[in-house]
């Protein structure tokens, strides 16, 4: 049976020592950092996630700030809250909760951000730093999966991994820091095109994936020992549970955890360490704008 | 016998066409693209590579400015003329010749051109929004060994593809254009701590190699079919040339051309697509710029 990579353990670990940075941030320096989300519409999920990370923003005593919109909100008017949450001495991180209605362009709203502040790590001047191998403010999915692998000090190093997905929010930038001279896996990006892809996956000591569908990885698709981190949040019908519905991964986790090493659990796997990494984030870009080293 | 991968022909008819087009963008909307490049010290490659592409740019009529200085020059002095030609309506694509002398940041120098005059597309902006799959000037030297493959009619999609070499200028912008969605390879990045190298190779459908190491593969690396295209450039030792050295790929091309199907030759393969691509890109900068669709 693998060993379970439990993010929410490791997320609650990680962020009891954010506590303490900022605790020391506020006393020794007089900053305290603080992270802004910017929601447009009732969207239920969005409007959880963003609970979500108000409440663990509070809890390591960041500041937080939240603005809300109708789905009729004008793109003139979301870039002048984000230019004034941008000019704000109180807000070092700023976030645009996606998705947003079909009227507006997301990269557009997010490359609004000021590079400094993108909590997210999802503007197109971060990207590139990321791709060039650069400092900087780095995806909170695929940074809180690989932070996961260190924190259970599982080696990348010389490791085959295979992503499988190609989302910039997710496989692309995971590649990216995978295959890093930091890093130096040896990465196989594959997607819904690629062709026999559990003659990819078996090769695998390390696979990620981003893909998006319901249990579509079985334990035939893996070696024996393989690491499997898994960020797929899909809600599948289920008659046992209340809401008529429960959260799986896009990896079947009962045959794979059989045969793998390690294994994330959906939910409580990367999804804990997706926001403990935006927290991350807003702490390090606070860090930043104000010179502490 | 492999089918020769031929770039200075291929180059040499895409040359012609982009001729005849810039003609009709003077003629039609008096437009007369324009590339500067700025190269500093007297570094003899570089200076053979300007000199090549002011022949080629002067060939196929674009206008052309050539800004040079001596290794003493300052970031100020040269952030001044890379401003002006910013700002110069004659001019539509810039490049810095590489390599610059130690006390000068690359990255910072190609950052101070406009997004788009990049006409290397070296740019974090640029690199960014390649990553991100939007519309952008691409790197020339991937973006030519792909148009090389589209020319010979080599399909991409669903192919298994390996790149060695994770160099931000050839291999890691392939990997992500060989891998997007209008291209669907399947893409494997290989590099210096690759383990078990050949294993990998013998797999791939197409190799792409990066890696600036003289033939480091011969014929085992790959398998019976496999498409081949070599980016590197080396000098060796070479008693029956004149100047006492030649120049040869990251591929023993001798061995190799027995089993592939199609490999580029070195010189005469990638090389001369890279320099068509960047005039390929001043056209495209000039017609985006001046608004011509």
């Amino acid at each position: 049976m693998a060993i379970i990579l439990d993010g929410k353990k490791t997320a609650a670990k990680i962020e009891e020592k954010l506590a303490e940075q900022v605790e020391a941030l506020e006393k020794e320096r007089g900053i305290r950092p603080g992270l802004a989300v910017v929601l447009v519409g009732e969207h239920p999920a969005s409007t959880t996630y963003v609970r979500m990370k108000n409440k663990r923003a509070a809890k390591i005593g960041l500041h937080f700030e939240l603005r809300k919109f109708p789905t009729t909100v004008t793109k003139e008017e979301l870039h002048e809250t984000i230019d004034e949450l941008n000019r704000s001495d109180k807000v070092h991180g700023i976030l645009v909760q996606l998705p947003l209605p079909a009227h507006l362009d997301p990269h557009e709203a997010i490359d609004w951000i000021l590079p400094e502040k993108d909590a997210d790590g999802l503007s197109t001047l971060n990207q590139g730093l990321l791709y060039r191998g650069k400092p900087c403010l780095m995806p909170c999915t695929p940074k809180g999966m690989i932070r996961l692998l260190d924190e259970y000090g599982i080696t990348i190093e010389g490791k085959n991994a295979v992503v499988i997905g190609r989302s910039e929010l997710v496989g692309r930038p995971l590649a990216v820091m995978l295959s890093s001279r930091r890093r130096n896996a040896t990465v196989t990006v594959a997607h819904t095109r690629t062709r026999d892809l559990r003659r990819i996956t078996k090769q695998a000591e390390i696979v990620a994936v981003a893909a998006g569908r319901a249990q579509m990885l079985d334990a035939t698709y893996f070696a024996e020992g393989v690491v499997v981190l898994d960020a797929g949040i899909n809600p599948i019908p289920c008659k046992e549970s209340k809401t008529g519905r429960r959260l799986v991964g896009d990896v079947d986790f009962e045959s794979v955890s059989k045969i793998a090493s390690y294994i994330t659990p959906v939910p409580g796997g990367v999804g804990p360490m997706t926001v403990c990494m935006l927290l991350e984030n807003t702490v390090e870009a606070a860090r930043q704008i104000c010179g502490v080293v």
